[in-house]
């Protein structure tokens, strides 16, 4: 797939900070704030699913995961993580996880080694 | 900066998927059980801001800002919507947006010409 | 039902605020802090019903609840808010909507008489 | 104070399931989803806060801790839960922690006998 250069990711990240700078966000901007507005976003996500636990619509489903991958890359700006890093971190070790049926994980095993 | 190429957003999007289809959570892995659990995933990321407004531990922080990605791609992954297009959809609104001091969105104002 | 007059909801807040005073979690227990403790606790309430849309055990379910409803009152008290007489007042204000068949309420349609 | 009988914690109680009867709402409100409209409506309460951490409006907090009340009593009847008496089980445990001056409770340290 060749993608459109002026939509990745990484230019996702870029057009998020310049659209706080323009408006001054910085003093509004802190992680805890963001930590915060990220759970109104996702308080508006699950919305979308009551009460039928199907989606109210296509394009609100598409919207509300859009608010919360914006502000989840905002707070990860303002708090210095690499969130793309975090992330693999994480699946470095939910790889060596033991999960249980339930679809939860095993606590009370080590992690594998792979 | 030089990406290592099995660290990239579309590598974790891989690995999201190849560890959800090795442990068969397709039957847990609903658009409408996912929502709920990233709304989990948030209350954790916010609990790390109790009660002095500033992360528990920086490694606290990472780890659920990690946790909330995977959560918010593998939604993605379910119910078909690409997060970035999504999200660059999202910003090309925001951007025409006239937002008002308070950090909110003038919503009596129609979107700039851009 | 003759109730246990040290087990009535109007114990329950003045325990609640004795607890806080107890341990001076004043300087904590800001109506903003108490939001975010609320959305923690409501993110261990849904845990309960991962993956499979029913409580994990029973306990846990009426634990989650308590945790609660104990945030909600102590966020009511910093706050200045009476909880039994706001909700009231927003049960004299449902009563009176146009409810859709879809569980939701009819926003084109003025409150009713009654 | 002599209590109003008519808008006595009691008869909040009733009047919330008067109004899922009158509306045919068992088919929504099974325990998850009143779980998952819970987050939504703290959602709704965190979103008072942004961005400065004090509410928008006075009205508007009194109305979302409204809002999280009535969906709280309705998720306990349906979840056949007593919510006083849970909480006060709940604040039997509270009182006999241990607590950090941080505000968190010593999870090394036994319950105290009171």
């Amino acid at each position: 797939m060749s993608e459109n250069p002026h939509r990745t990711f990484g230019e996702l990240q870029q057009r998020v900070e310049a659209l706080a700078e323009r408006n001054n966000w910085a003093r509004f901007h802190t992680p805890a704030n963001l930590a915060r507005a990220l759970s109104v976003e996702v308080g508006e996500l699950n919305e979308q699913f009551l009460w039928e636990g199907v989606p109210r619509s296509a394009h609100g489903l598409q919207d509300e995961i859009a608010d919360c991958l914006l502000l989840l890359l905002r707070l990860s700006q303002v708090a210095g993580v690499d969130p793309v890093a975090a992330a693999h971190a994480k699946m470095d070790v939910n790889d060596r996880r033991v999960w249980l049926p339930d679809g939860t994980r095993d606590k009370s095993r080590p992690l594998l080694d792979r």
